[in-house]
C-alpha cells in the first residue's frame, strides 16, 4: 500500500500515531482471529470485554489513577459534559467557573441552566491570551465545584498551576492536553475530555471521577444516560458504547506506554514546543499570541501581524504538506496543534519552512 | 492479507458489508489523497464536509425522505433518545407508548421523568411474542406523540402495519430494521435509531425529524446538546460529530444503493428470512417463538424447547463458524440476526447446519 501522509496540525480531530492506524487497518476484517471487525463485535462479547478492560487498565497505569476514581468511556462529546457536570454535581446549585476561553465560557453558560454560576475569574479582557492568577480567588462558600478548562485549544494557553479551590472540588476539561504530561489525578474531583485531540477518533469522552461524587442524587429531570452513576454501575456498558473509538483509544494507550509513558511524553512535547516557540521568539516576522508563562505545549497560535501575509503563509504551507495551520476564526492567524502523535520531525520541518518563508518574504 | 471471516449473527453491533470494511482499511492512512485518515480529519474540513453531505444525500435518496424532514447524525445511542424525545416533544407533557419489548419499555420508563405517560397497549402478557392490535387504541386526547419500537430486536417481532395514531405524531425507534425495507417517512414525526445494527459502527444515531417538530420550546433544563434544534441549525456539526462512524455509515449507504436500494433489500431480506422461518416451521426440533404474522425479517429467535439441546446447538454452531446465535437472556434459546449485510449464503449454510444438527440429535 503506497501511502503519502501530510503533517496534520489540526486542533481536533487530529493526527494519530501511524502505527496505530496501520494496526487498525490490518485488523479491520478479522480482529485477532475472531473472524470479524471490532466494528461488528457485540459489546457484550468476550473479545470486546478484553478490549475495553485493557483500555481502562492501560489508562489507569499511564495516569496513575488512584483506586477511588472511576474511569468512564462516554458519548456526546465534551459539550454534553457541559450539562452533565452541573446535573450531577450541583447539589447546592452553586458553582464557580474560571473563564479562560470559548470552551470554558460555553461550559459556564450551559451550567446557568441548572443553578447559580459565578464567573470568579476571566481572561476575556485580553482575548484569552493569558491565565489569570488563581492563587487566591473569591471561591463561593457553598460552591459545589470550581470549573476550569485546563488547556485552551483555541487560544493556546495552559494552567501551569491548578487554581487554589480552597477545598472545593476541582472539575477540569483536559480535552486538548489529555495524556500530554503526567497529572496528579488526586487533585481533581472530575477530569474529563473528548478524545479527538490527543487520544483517538471523535465520539468518545473519557471521564475520570472520584467515587464519592458518583451519587443517585442528581438534579430532577437528569436523563438516565446523563447520570455518572448509570455508567459507573455498568462499567461503561449501560448501552452500546462507541466501541470502535474505544478500541482505537486503547491502541493509543499502548502506544504511549511503548513511548515510555507520560514523563517521556512531557519531555518530547516540551522539546517540540520549545523548537517552535524559540523560533517565534527570535523571528522578526512571526510571533506567538500568548504570554510566555502560560503557553500551551499542545496548541501554538501565532501571527505575522499582516492578514495578507498570514493567508499567503497558510496557502503555501499547505502546498508544502503542512495542513490545518489556519488559526481559529476568533483569533485569526495561524495555529499549530502539536499533539502527542505529531512527530518531532513534523515540527522541525515546519520551523524550516517558516524560516524559508520569512527569508523569501522579508 | 489472509482473512478468515465468520458468519456473525450478532444482534448489534453486527455484521457489515465486507467491501465497506475493505475500503475503510485501504483508506485508513490516506483518505483519497488527503494524506490523513478520516479519524484525523477536522470535522470543519472540506474533505469531511463532502463525506457528511454525501452521507445525508445518499440516505435521503435511499429512504426518499421528504424535504420537510431534517436528517441528523447524533451521539449517545438510542438510549439518549429515550430522554431527548420527551424533552423536545412533550409540549403538553403527555405521551402514549405502545410497549412491545424491553426497548419500548425502557423508553416508556424514561419518558415518565418528564410527564404523564400512558401505556396504551402492550404485549408483555405473552413475553412480547406478538404485536398488539393497534387499529383502534385509546389515544390520549392531548398526547404529544405516540411512541413505538417498530422492530423488537430481542423478541423478533415487527409492526407490519403502523398504529392508527388518530392524527397524533408517530415516533418510532427503528434501530433494528433501519434500511431493511422501504418506509413512508411522511407517516412519522420522528424516526430514529442507533446505526450499530444495520448501518455502521456503534456511536452514531440517525434521527429523521419533521421540520415543525423542531422548536426552541423544549422542557426547562434540556441540555443544549439534547435539543434537536441545536443539531438542525448546525447541520449535525454543532460540536465534533462521531465523524469516523458517519463516514462508515456513508459507505454503507453507497453499498445499499449499489445493491439496488431498499426495494431490492426488502426482496433479499424477505428471502433470507423465509429460508429460516420455513425451515423452523417444518422442523420437529426447532421452532420460532413469535406469532407468524408479526415475525421480524431481521431478528429470528428460536428454541428447541430443551435448554441442554439449545446449549449444545450454540456450542457446536460456534465451532462451525456461526457466531453470536445465543438468544437474549430474557428469551433464552437462540436468535439469528440477519441484517442487510448478512449474505444469503450465511443463512443457507446456517439452515444446512441446523438440518444436520437435527438429524444427528433426533
Ligand atoms: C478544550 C475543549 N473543550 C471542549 C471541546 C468541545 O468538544 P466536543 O466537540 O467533543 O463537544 C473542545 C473542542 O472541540 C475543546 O478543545
Ligand atoms: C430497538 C432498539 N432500541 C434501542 C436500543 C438501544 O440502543 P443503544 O445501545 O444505542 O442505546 C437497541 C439495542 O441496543 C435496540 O435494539
Ligand atoms: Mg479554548
Ligand atoms: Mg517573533
Ligand atoms: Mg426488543
Ligand atoms: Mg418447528
Amino acid at each position: 500500500m503506497k501511502v503519502s501522509r501530510v503533517y496534520n496540525f489540526s486542533a481536533g480531530p487530529a493526527v494519530l500515531p501511524e502505527s496505530v492506524l496501520r494496526e487498525a487497518a490490518e485488523e479491520m476484517l478479522d480482529y485477532k482471529g475472531t473472524g470479524m471487525s471490532v466494528m461488528e463485535m457485540s459489546h457484550r462479547s468476550k473479545a470486546y470485554d478484553t478490549i475495553i478492560k485493557e483500555a481502562e487498565a492501560d489508562l489507569r497505569e499511564l495516569m496513575n489513577i488512584p483506586d477511588n476514581y472511576k474511569v468512564l468511556f462516554l458519548q456526546g462529546g465534551a459539550n454534553l459534559q457541559f450539562a452533565m457536570i452541573p446535573m450531577n454535581l450541583m447539589k447546592n446549585k452553586v458553582a464557580d467557573y474560571i473563564v479562560t476561553g470559548q470552551w470554558a465560557k460555553k461550559a459556564y453558560n450551559e451550567a446557568k441552566l441548572y443553578g447559580t454560576v459565578n464567573k470568579i475569574a476571566s481572561s476575556e479582557d485580553k482575548t484569552f491570551s493569558y491565565i489569570p492568577d488563581c492563587s487566591d480567588l473569591n471561591i463561593s462558600e457553598n460552591a459545589d465545584y470550581v470549573y476550569i478548562c485546563e488547556n485552551n485549544t483555541i487560544y493556546g494557553t495552559k494552567f501551569k498551576e491548578l487554581p487554589n479551590t480552597k477545598g472545593k472540588t476541582l472539575v477540569s476539561d483536559v480535552s486538548s492536553c489529555f495524556l500530554s504530561e503526567p497529572v496528579d489525578v488526586s487533585k481533581y474531583g472530575l477530569i474529563y475530555g473528548g478524545v479527538q485531540k490527543n487520544i483517538g477518533p471523535a465520539g468518545v469522552v473519557v471521564a475520570i471521577i472520584r467515587e464519592d461524587l458518583v451519587t443517585d442524587d442528581t438534579l430532577p429531570g437528569t436523563p438516565t444516560m446523563m447520570k455518572y452513576k448509570t455508567h459507573v454501575d455498568a462499567k461503561s456498558l449501560y448501552n452500546t458504547p462507541p466501541a470502535y473509538g474505544i478500541y482505537i483509544c486503547g491502541k493509543v494507550f499502548k502506544w504511549l506506554k511503548a513511548q515510555g509513558g507520560l514523563e517521556k511524553m512531557k519531555e518530547i512535547n516540551d522539546k517540540k514546543a520549545a523548537l517552535l516557540y524559540d523560533f517565534l521568539d527570535q523571528s522578526n516576522m512571526f510571533k506567538g499570541t500568548v504570554v510566555k508563562e502560560d503557553r500551551s505545549i499542545m496548541n501554538v497560535p501565532f501571527v505575522t501581524g499582516n492578514d495578507e501575509l498570514d493567508a499567503k503563509f497558510i496557502k503555501e504551507s499547505e502546498k508544502a504538506g503542512f495542513v490545518n495551520l489556519k488559526g481559529h476564526r476568533s483569533v485569526g492567524g495561524m495555529r499549530a496543534s502539536i499533539y502527542n502523535a505529531m512527530p518531532m520531525e513534523g515540527v522541525e520541518k515546519l520551523v524550516d519552512f517558516m524560516k524559508k518563508f520569512e527569508e523569501e518574504n522579508a
